[in-house]
């Protein structure tokens, strides 16, 4: 007993030892896991460990709403909107890259274009198919630096570098405004802007650009030139279920798309052509080698990421919890922007919105309009220059004058941060319901 | 007694049991970690866990030797050497993105480069400063989609929109291959290349491009023309202590740098103008905002980090272990294999080189001179087609002729793998001591 007591008594301390031992290194190892939990986030911000419930804006945003002496910027498109989406997403797009990657220019030696990411190429397709958008069967895919540089690509590779005249380039008024500005940016001899397709001389050989949903006026649009010479690039920024009902599956020869639209991804400028001739996609892979030597990789493994997560939103909803999937989450938020973008207009005489048809989706199965990420606004009654009108009530929108229509509208972005939304519905109200627009 | 050995009887499971649970706890610590490491290291590769030690390149990289009936293809500027650097550093250059980044396309306001992200003006700033081959202070910082696209914004920020003529863009042969195909690719009207800066006439107003170490031949450069209304572009993308001394801060109006040949991180497509005059620097990011809608953030924030980590290697030895810091092993790796090639060259009369004059590097306090990232070859004898020749011997370079020179040189790309480079040595060193080269 003496014996056994002895034994008992020397091991008692060796457990506690042992205990103490298996403590320290749980500390050690809950130490080093916040360690890694921290680098981990990147960056300062709200809790990334897999938390998709919803939860209010303010938590994860901390965005402060304007003073209501301040502008308010819609002029650009910026989509600051996704943000929200993406935190709830937590680490589900985290992409983390190490030092040695991206070293080489190239990224596919035996594809033409020979510095597409195959993992952008698979995403992509992927994304198509899911959402039945585009065709990508026996398509190239080429990527480009957003979807701007793919359209000078795409003018490059359709204008002969040999023509005793340039080509002209022409799209239906009201039109993207940047298109003008781009296309005669250096006064190139290969293409020259000649404005409104509605309005344009037949005879020639032109390319025309169709932008479906149309960027200003979310118009779901369709060639107006019927001449014999011409080659359309389909610009489908807008062409995703959050915006407009997915009632065909588009199969046109260039088909231009962008993440900035897509996924809300603007600073990653990253865009893909769809392009059915090979020796178009060849030509437009060549202007991307000359302009910039490729496109980053690191934005095309990040894009990669984050379209790859959007198709398991749908395909792998075991791994999100109860989040809804990325499509219907910002299609209810399009939806409910544009409920009280109505309700706002509807308030008196003094602005108006075009009105869209109502059509099936072959995507959510739902029925609805349009719900552009802009507003084409028109300013009714006395008020003739809307854009001066709005700024003197700090709103900055973009006059119909940019887009070849008149000064009577105006481009205002729908897609910015809530709390900026929210302001702005609250003034257009105000000025909506005012009896004189003047005061 | 009985009551004390109860009390001990019954504590003692009670340990034993708080060690099961504390283990169990380590276990379960211990996965998580692993996972953690594991999403950590991002994509497969070696140990990234601060093992900066120089390993033997085969263990880090894998990469085969070139079979002696494969073509090594030393077209490209590839500086894929570069890897096993990034490699022995570890996770020291990770970076983790979120999901939520990159979402808007602005960078900073208040910047007139909207679209540069701080960090990476901060991280040039600092590297300039401690390298000490370019003035920053009084300068406005652009960023572009590699050097290339910023070389553009140059172009049409110095061509006036409204001129009679185009402005005519010249540079001294052996010139920069791709400056013909850029500046003629779109035919613009604003400007024109001109060729051969040296046969230039003085009297139209003009552009020089001045690129110092020279691509192709590594000479180091002043303007050659003396014209009045000449305005100057200086392309030092080659002017970092690994391969020329910087025996002068330099401070030309308009400077073009790239992280692709300063790091090796060419997929990166990033590059920064370093420009005096703040009109110049606004009209450059404007033909970017036209061009691109801006740059990758996600590829600035990346470059960010590397260039920090750079100046690290210098600024923050104790990090580092025991690393060799940046620009002193990629001195040395150049200095070796232009030994190498200087060797093998040296065994026969069938190809010479360029001699650089020795200087002392105000970095580093060595005397050296210049080890450029391509060699300028020349096939002496009877072997007029050089490329030809090499192509024979699968060796793919690039002929003088596309740098305004003649086909007796080929520009030879010395940056690759350091197993593609052997075979490469091992090959002219053959070539070099055959009696006849036309065996």
């Amino acid at each position: 007993m003496g014996f056994s007591l002895m034994r008992n008594q020397k091991f008692m301390p060796t457990i506690k030892h042992l205990l103490i031992i298996s403590i320290a290194i749980n500390a050690g190892l809950l130490l080093k896991l916040l360690h890694h939990e921290h680098e981990w986030a990147g960056l300062p911000g709200p809790d990334i460990n897999g938390k998709n419930a919803v939860r209010p804006v303010k938590d994860v945003l901390h965005k402060a709403k304007p003073a209501t002496d301040q502008y308010i910027n819609l002029n650009h498109g910026d989509p600051t909107m996704y943000e929200v989406y993406w935190m709830q997403m937590g680490d589900k797009t985290t992409l983390v890259l190490s030092g040695w990657q991206s070293i080489s220019y190239f990224s596919d030696t035996k594809n033409h274009c020979w510095f597409l990411e195959p993992g952008i190429a698979n995403a992509v397709t992927r994304l198509h198919n899911l959402v039945g958008n585009a065709q990508t069967r026996n398509y190239h895919i080429v990527v480009g630096t957003g979807s701007t540089q793919l359209f000078q690509a795409a003018l490059y590779a359709l204008s002969p570098s040999n023509a005793p005249e340039s080509m002209s380039i022409v799209s239906a008024a009201p039109f993207y405004s940047s298109y003008p500005l781009i296309i005669d940016c250096l006064k190139s001899g290969l293409y020259k802007w000649k404005g409104d397709a509605s309005k344009f001389n037949k005879d020639d050989p032109y390319i025309e650009l169709v932008t479906s949903p149309n960027n200003p006026d979310g118009s779901i649009r369709q060639a107006v030139v019927n001449g014999s010479g011409g080659i359309l690039v389909h610009d489908l920024a807008y062409y995703w279920p959050q915006y407009t009902p997915i009632s065909f599956q588009a199969n046109h020869d260039i088909m231009l798309f962008t993440v900035s639209k897509c996924t809300g991804h603007a600073g990653i400028r990253i865009g893909w052509a769809l392009v059915k001739d090979k020796e178009v996609a060849k030509r437009m892979t060549k202007f991307i080698e000359i302009s910039s030597i490729g496109v980053s990789k690191d934005s095309q493994l990040r894009a990669a990421k984050i379209l790859d997560v959007i198709a398991d939103t749908y395909e792998h909803t075991e791994k999100f919890d109860k989040a809804t999937p990325f499509f219907h989450y910002v299609y209810n938020e399009m939806a409910k922007r544009w409920r009280q973008l109505r309700s706002a207009v509807s308030k008196g005489q003094t602005f108006s919105l075009p009105d869209f048809p109502v059509e099936k989706c072959n995507f959510s199965g739902q029925r609805f309009g349009t719900q552009p990420a802009f507003a084409w606004l028109k300013c009714e009654k006395s008020i003739d220059d809307c854009e001066g009108f709005l700024k003197k009530h700090k709103i900055l929108t973009r006059s119909g004058t940019h887009f070849g229509s008149s000064e009577n509208y105006v481009r205002i972005s729908l897609i910015s941060h809530k709390e900026e939304y929210d302001e702005f519905i609250r003034r257009l109200s105000l000025l909506s319901s005012m009896s004189s627009p003047h005061e």
